[in-house]
């Protein structure tokens, strides 16, 4: 087929590669987020069920794009870490950060009704990305640690703000008395008025969320640079995704959506989910992926997986 | 509170503005849909239910970015317009880039039930994107041209090859079969063999959909350019969506809505409603917004639309 | 011959291209001339000399590349206009940018005796340089415009400024009484103090250099596009510079352009020289290109030549 | 005086910076070399005369910007090492290739007729220079040692090239005749053909030169990261560049030089190696920096100078 005369204007897209063997950083981030947890409710300081859904989304990701090694995440937003040597889309900057930002917020649409069964999505949320490149393993645990920093400087102010404004402060006030506040104040506030030990409260609130892959053959596999463009898309999408659903729709006390597997279209669909059968509920697509809650300041964390800085 | 001292690695964030006066197309294109529906079983050469829901996506992107005035799509990819003088965001390349392919992507798996109510969403598809920059008005009108031509190129292929097949051939036998064959040849055999006037198929499968705001009001008010970034957002969200989401959910018995509103947390989202009370379900976010298919090659569509190439 | 196994780092030279069918100007900035003319004993607060090289400097880059279409420049600095369409160097960024700031800076030096034939250039001078680029001759009128009313301020404060200090003042004194004037008060000070009536000092300095080619044919030949980037570079440079070689040494009796050329290393040079034989001194490069010192501002200028904003 | 209402222009100059603790490398290439040292009749293979000036205005560069801590040069093209930390600029990437390759050219101009004082520069050359960035010290002594593997390769193929050409061989039988040999061919043929031991031909053609400075010092003192854009400038360059131009114009008998000069060729190159202490006309900007022909592919090279990737 004849191209048309417009054909020209392809012209314009111009090339964007990121630079060989440098550190790729994708970071996304929740758009309109403060109105968005208002709209549904999310429990403050932290919503767990939110916290869960935006790691089921990284996950997501990480399963998709084996070239993604690292994650972290908070509140509304995540960090994926793509290997030195990715030649995912051939470092194109434009196609790694958007088709990661898609998927994931694919993935949080996707997943929301499982973590918020009552609470169905009122609108679309959505989230923007950035690539960010960085030449060696110092400025990507200074990223990573930069993000975790942050995770403990938010949720101490957040954790003490909410205490004061659930005792009676309205948020202005609450701001108000923390003007000027430093961390240990911020404690001391919390276990003095409030009894509450800032360090007993659960890791992911302080810590925030860490994926890696259990298994580094899957890295080492991928470090061997053979993939291109074409098999970087991880085949097994389908499976993951359809048991993902199984989850969802098996959940042990699926209300109404049985129904909806009682339809005839979905028959193949469960021909399919056979072979993942005895995945259980969202442990399919956390198969080769671990979420932590730890420390990813200190030398351990990255002492123990050397082939993410490698 | 203090910054850390990992504060640095923001440095790595380098600008990437878009320069000023020029317009800016955002194309977004399906990931691996070639799978994504045949696994869900989409209808050939065209499914109505798929592209309806493209367009609804690519309508919440109209209606949360104003400064988008013109949108085109077909199969899964979408190219969306940005007036000249946009401000979005500072022309922040990533930011404007990812920020469109998120919310069309959120808004295709939040509404894909509605136009798939028997069809559940078997894993969550995604979108990549690129924003390209074209000087004058010319290439955005062979841009579009472009898009419109590659529309019917593919269109009359596809439902030439999909007769083939129905008519017993096999997925490679049509391809032989078509093989050097141009327009009229293909024409002639939809004719001649299977008794198809291709001009009389649907237009939206034919030429595509084009998405443009009905009252040029808006337009006017947006080239004030008095927007900022902070304002960019469209307030009118949440009202869209809820209204959107009362669409999905209630059907087929709306009066739902009123009992979802009657949750006391609801009370703000109920009394925001009323503006949007008359509006009937998915025509909430149609408002301003029409989706024609129609030429966009030739002189008219532009002439009526003086202000898209301002 | 085998490739080395340290080629790989060519894959770090990433693509620049500049977008097709924009207006690129690049413009030249001296690096320290504040220093360099005090150094050099430059006239304040002009220096005919120094801006009749400028202009030298400015016309070998437009004999070399004929996609330069117009030049302006006043001080330190030129400003190059290449043609929309240019393909000069695949529109690289670097290589256009660097290719004329070092042609401009290494004709500077070259002809700079002949300018100042008595005070030697006492180091190497240089300049920056960058690409800008604009989308429509709209910027590009403006963009001159905003160069010209530039050089009227400046002029119009130094000449001012140095009347106040050859009159006695220091230049401290001289930069205090100019403080919080405009225009009118300036020349009023000029005219009442000194007699001078700005708008009769030599449109040089007031208007700034512009080169345009005399010919348009040679911008219609360049218009047809069939420039490559082989062909862009001008075989005559040998020939203008050789004869403005002999301008510099020989004068002032230009016959003895022959008395060079006899030296045997000359014979090629000779022959060559034979077809720019009536080409006066400072005349060969001036050939096709003409500087003016008129209004760029209004429209007269820009109605006379309608190819430079194709 | 008030911004002129064109001045709105400027903000089509969009950012181009560099990231951060990078190393960046610019390349500067002579255009149209071949026909430069043709018609300067420069020797072949090699003309040590036009190397000695490639070097001094390498020196120039590295003299004025202490930023740049290596340079390598081969035939008409020098590679600049910029230390990973440098604020030059606001690491500006336009701003820093094209001072440097404008510099370059000025001191190559500039500087031309003390190598060659007999041939008059017929006509002003020119240069491109592009700046690469490189994310660690491998890459960087990958590069220079791909530089020196290519000086290696070339000057190889020119040495057999040229000795069969001098021995009545056309250029294109030369050509020809290596065609498909290997380095240990083209050794054999030079040596047993025209008793040429490869291996003892000058370093210099051999291996390129090697710009670094002596005392690391300078380096520790730049690694400090107090330079600022305003103090990168060497405030010595009119001290350094007047002595030098003494060297060129006042000395009518010029001393040293002559003694120099009297040398056939290696003599200055010889007594520079021992020291730098007694600096002459022309190693006045020598002082800090000295020119080696040696290897800098093994290790020794960068193990002596651990500050070069640091």
């Amino acid at each position: 087929m004849a191209k048309s005369r417009f054909e020209y204007v392809r012209n314009y897209e111009l090339p964007d590669p990121i630079m060989p063997n440098a550190f790729i950083v994708v970071r996304i981030d929740g758009r309109g987020f403060h109105k968005f947890s208002d709209t549904h409710l999310f429990q403050k300081p932290n919503d767990k069920r939110a916290l869960d859904l935006m790691d089921i989304a990284a996950k997501t990701v990480m399963n998709e794009y084996k070239d993604v090694i690292l994650a972290f995440g908070e509140s509304d937003e995540y960090s994926f870490l793509l290997r030195r040597n990715t030649k995912l889309y051939n470092r194109r900057r434009s196609k790694i950060s958007s088709s990661i930002v898609s998927l994931f917020t694919s993935a949080y649409v996707f997943h929301w009704s499982h973590f918020f069964p009552n609470d169905p999505l009122k609108y679309p949320p959505s989230f923007d990305s950035r690539a960010v490149v960085y030449p060696t393993d110092k400025e990507i645990r200074d990223y990573f640690a930069w993000r975790q920093a942050d995770t403990h400087i938010n949720n101490l102010y957040n954790t003490a703000f909410w205490a004061l404004v659930n005792d009676g402060q309205t948020t202005t006030e609450a701001n108000k008395t923390l003007q000027g506040t430093d961390s240990k104040d911020k404690n001391e506030l919390l276990y003095s008025k409030y009894g509450i030990n800032y360090n007993n409260l659960p890791a992911m609130y302080r810590k925030g969320s860490i994926c890696v892959r259990v298994d580094p053959q899957s890295i080492r596999l991928s470090l061997d640079d053979t993939d291109s463009e074409t098999n970087t898309a991880n085949s097994a999408t389908v499976e993951i995704a359809s048991s993902s659903r199984s989850a969802h729709q098996i959940n042990p006390t699926p209300s109404g959506v049985d129904e909806n597997d009682a339809t005839p279209e979905d028959g193949d669909i469960r021909r399919r989910s056979k072979s993942v059968k005895k995945v259980k509920p969202y442990e399919g697509i956390d198969g080769e992926i671990t979420i932590l809650h730890e420390d990813i300041i200190k030398d351990k964390f990255w002492n123990e997986r050397p082939w993410l800085t490698i």
